[in-house]
């Protein structure tokens, strides 16, 4: 079994490791733009073959996985639905949102192609192959978005090795949770870095002091600009939803305070704290 | 020694401890409204006396530490600038904020009572007495304020055995630098949570799917109700300005989400990367 991982990444190489630990069969054509991360890829025995351009290799591909920043899956999609892939090839992506992609996919689709949309919730702060991790995704929460039952089962048996705990759902269901809980918070933790910036140049050793709630407030504001905008562009309309929801929950507090009324200070606070202890049994 | 301490809760006792712990010659007069507390505070040996009026002990007190809320010390102040103290007590607090405490010292401080306004760095999300211990304080920053530095001398003497990093400074500093270290990031996870349970009600599988990043940015969503509510009232204008300019950094953000403004975005997590890199070499 041909398989094409577009992007080798920490995701797409830790991905392709797994399915090659997990499938006997399993032959790995590792794509890259980067020569150095083809190299590695080689020297690790991650990849069988390698080559810098995804439609060289598509033809002869039983599966493809694009792994690649969202903007380019979108684009492969759309130059997928012109190659010339075998009719029983089967295409998915590791996407951290999935309505523009199923959108790109649907030509794909269309024409007959086997194509789910996939995201785990996984991954580090790190990036590259060199990130590469076998257990990444042990036990992740993996979103499946297809109408196709058959696809579907196709794409869990091809990762059965994995230990995933898959969750089938909508593209926009999906969205919706993630603006609310991986990017609202990206978003939340940003702007509070980007504001204490502006303390920090009045108090250079405010970090001395900073304690847990700080760090862990903060945490995520350290994150890649470049995925993040990417993901943020890409899940527009959620995030902007998930913005409006959240400045509302702001603003009430902010007019709690202005008007010194402790009663409404202390019943946002109390939701707060009921709902974070409902979450955490979940958790 | 006679040293009273108004407020037996997780600051106030493990404080106590870590005084009697050091101090040969303390004898800890442990004050609490909850008998429970008092009977405790006995039977661990952390109290050498125990009542549930200050003022009954204050006048026998060679130091008083008040540990309660800050608005029962805000309150617990002002009582005692009009108590028979001995000429040379020493009184401290372990309030949040500063400026409503030296304000509310200000009678005392001009009667001729040394008084040191006092915060540390240290606490967790813990409450009470069982919350004890005597290590709280280890390596904590510990905020001094006040204007006499023979007063400054005898809080750090008296507190020289528990490995404080003391940090003298002024009411007003301080008070900005929590509300952005402190106050503004439990505003900003309790109303992430907020947000984020009106997609729950929506969405009620959501908590399973969250991520390193959802729990870190809203952990302190968590935190007790009563104890944010007086804190931020007791630091409302530092607090308020905090607000203004986190929300015109979100607002920042939004902005260039909804113009696509893909340069905009990518400015904005490549500013917080940067700060939050730079803060983490001092955290």
């Amino acid at each position: 079994m041909r398989i094409v991982v577009n992007g080798l990444g920490e995701m797409g190489a830790s991905l392709a490791l797994a399915i090659k630990n997990g499938q006997e069969n399993a032959e790995i054509i590792g794509v890259d733009l980067n020569v150095k991360t083809l190299q590695r890829a080689k020297e690790i025995g991650l990849a069988d073959e390698v080559n810098t351009d995804l439609f060289a290799v598509a033809p002869t591909a039983d599966v493809i996985i694009l792994a690649t920043p969202i903007h380019i899956i979108i684009d492969s999609l759309h130059k997928l639905s012109h190659a010339d892939l075998k009719s029983t090839v089967l295409i998915t992506d590791t996407g951290s949102t999935k309505k523009q992609v199923m959108d790109a996919a649907d030509e794909l689709i269309k024409n007959g192609t086997s194509f789910v949309g996939g995201h785990a919730m996984a991954g580090t702060a790190k990036a590259g192959i060199d990130a590469l991790d076998a257990h990444l995704y042990d036990s992740a929460p993996y979103f499946l978005v297809s109408e196709n039952q058959a696809d579907l089962d196709r794409l869990r048996n091809l990762l059965s090795s994995l230990h995933l705990n898959f969750v089938e759902t909508t593209a926009k269901k999906h969205d919706e949770m993630m603006a609310m809980l991986s990017d609202l918070p990206h978003i939340v933790a940003a702007s509070l870095v980007n504001a204490s910036s502006l303390t920090l140049a009045n108090h250079p050793e405010l970090p001395q002091y900073a304690a847990g709630g700080f760090k862990d407030t903060t945490r995520i504001g350290g994150a890649d600009p470049q995925m993040w905008t990417d993901i943020l562009q890409t899940n527009r309309d959620a995030t902007l939803e998930a913005i409006e929801l959240y400045q509302q929950q702001i603003d009430t507090l902010k007019q709690a305070l202005i008007n010194n009324n402790s009663t409404e200070i202390f019943d946002f606070f109390a939701a707060s704290k009921q709902t974070r202890m409902t979450m955490e049994e979940d958790f």
